[in-house]
């Protein structure tokens, strides 16, 4: 136990503590400079205490063959390396005005890294789903009381068709930048849903169920839905398109000359096909270079040559638009419990 | 020449610098500790290059006796000093999503100094206003385009109620902080008017109008007025009610343990009569202490303690409420040109 602690305290040592107890942390800047992010400047988000996990996955509910797995079992079956852009749903949620109730996450609440496992297809597929399953459902070893729900596991589903999509590559992921996962990553397997929220990426796997009607779970109806002021609530699901300025950092200051502002994209709805900028009393957006999407599920690295001849106060935006054809908004779009807030980032800078 | 730039150099090098031509600066942090803000720290507004001004004061349009003033001749007047928190009206104007047009103010430009000089309506009454005069118009010597409006004087009007009110104190002011004001606060004299958004307090005074019509120059009616998206158009007058968080800083670090938040808080439609927090998923708002007005104009100091028990992230937000029973909006009220943002600040801190 003082092991794990122990190194459950090095792995933690480089992040931005937003909760102790549940552990949940920001990246630190440095976590941008690459494109994978490396294990210990991932954040993390825990919705409970960590979890004591049995080492097993039971496969079950609609299934004409249940099946419990192991860590070599999973092991033992084919494996898939992906890269995979993971964002918070309430990453921004302090950009929100008024503020919304959540964790107050700024906007590193996000990170990339390999994972590596078994295709959630093939392990669904060898249970043999019965016809009725419409619901996939995912739990988590993690749990107790959330919102007036007392002792409820970690839980969210998706639905069947999107598990079982070729395309859409679930995995049921039991490595990391190619290492096992550690305890705040969720040990010894997790989900991974690419281009969805993170929420959908369940951690301390223990149950997959398929269900033959929709799955009501308090994360799955209670907390996670875009709750509008004016229109219908609707569920968090897909990442909405973002454009992140790694480099300059806000605030600081910079000799006049040309600089290379620089930075990371991503959506769920597709790669990012553009990002513009618009720099001080620009009337207009300007193209920046982003780089083709090296892995399908992971954010684009972009520049922008940047002139800065005059001293004073300097101002840049960035905004992106995915393949989809979705665009950031100018301005956080509200909603009750701050998801999705994809507004476009404004930096300045003095220049001396 | 070389002594007065030598000297702008020095009473500018505090200052954290919008843009060097026409020159506009925010306060540095520091302004923020004093009551009265010395003059180096206090931020600087200005439309248009420095003027050159010839040492005359002007009183003249629809009066009995047109006068022509000289700083000996204001000194040799009835001397006021007051103490008055000038904000220009585009403080905050970073906050506000789309980002407006218009100088990228973030949160520090608002200043108190202790302003002398001769009362306005000593100077109107013995130029005796005809009884069809219903406005006052001020005019700078800097000069400029102005948004298609060619060779334009800075210029702004009052009502002349306004302008005559002896509650108003409405000042032509020749110190500041006890010395005679610099280039960049209006030498060799001002207006000074309490309670109004500093555009309302016109530099580099030279003439002094009564007119008998309202005044369309463009600093009246071209900008600052409130171009709303949803309503009619309004001018920009009083201060609207604000809490500044002082410290400590947001973003910064600190020890578990009790803190003294402090803060200044003012409004140009009457004294602050509360200031409340909302701390880290509080439900409630809760009173800080607000100190009462040691001058009618100026900003008023509050303070609250801050337990912070746990490790990790925590928000506070501050809220000022004005004897007109005028509060603070959680989100700010976004209008074209950026002005009169006074939505509830939002700082965090992270304690390890």
């Amino acid at each position: 136990m003082d092991k794990l602690l122990n190194s459950l305290e090095e792995s933690r040592a480089a992040l931005t503590v937003v909760s102790h107890e549940p552990f949940n942390a920001e990246a630190p800047p440095e976590a941008f400079e690459s494109t994978v992010t490396p294990t210990h400047l991932h954040y993390v988000r825990s919705n409970f205490a960590l979890p004591e996990h049995d080492g097993k996955l039971n496969i079950g509910g609609a299934v004409g063959k249940p099946l419990t797995l192991t860590l070599d079992a999973l092991r033992a079956m084919p494996r898939t390396e992906l890269a995979v852009t993971l964002e918070c749903a309430g990453n921004g949620r302090l950009g929100q005005t008024p503020l919304p109730v959540g964790e107050p996450w700024h906007s590193n609440a996000v990170s990339t890294a390999r994972w590596a496992g078994t295709l959630l297809r093939d392990i669904l597929a060898s249970a043999e789903p019965l016809k009725g399953g419409t619901t996939v459902c995912f739990a988590g070893a993690d749990r107790g009381t959330y919102h007036g729900h007392e002792d409820v596991h970690f839980a969210r589903a998706l639905p069947i068709e999107q598990a079982l999509d070729p395309a859409a590559q679930v995995l049921i992921a039991y490595e990391m930048n190619g290492e096992p996962l550690n305890a705040d990553h969720g040990a010894p397997f997790r989900l991974i849903v690419p281009r969805w929220y993170a929420v959908a990426s369940v951690k301390w796997l223990t149950h997959v169920n398929v269900l033959t009607a929709p799955f009501q779970g308090p994360f799955q109806t209670v907390r996670y839905i875009y709750d509008w002021p004016d229109q219908a609530s609707q569920p968090v699901k897909f990442m909405l398109p973002r454009a992140k300025i790694v480099t300059p950092v806000s605030g600081t200051s910079l000799r006049p000359g040309t600089y290379t502002v620089r930075g990371k994209a991503w959506s769920g709805t597709g790669p990012i096909v553009s990002v513009e900028v618009n720099v001080t009393r620009g009337d207009s957006w300007q193209a920046a270079t982003v780089e083709p999407p090296a892995d399908p599920f992971a954010w684009q690295d972009w520049s922008f040559t940047w002139q800065l001849h005059h001293t004073g106060r300097h101002t840049l935006r960035a905004r992106a638009t995915d393949a989809a054809g979705n665009v950031q908004p100018e301005a956080p779009r509200w909603n009750r419990f701050g998801y999705g807030n994809n507004a476009v980032e404004l930096i300045y800078v003095q220049v001396k």
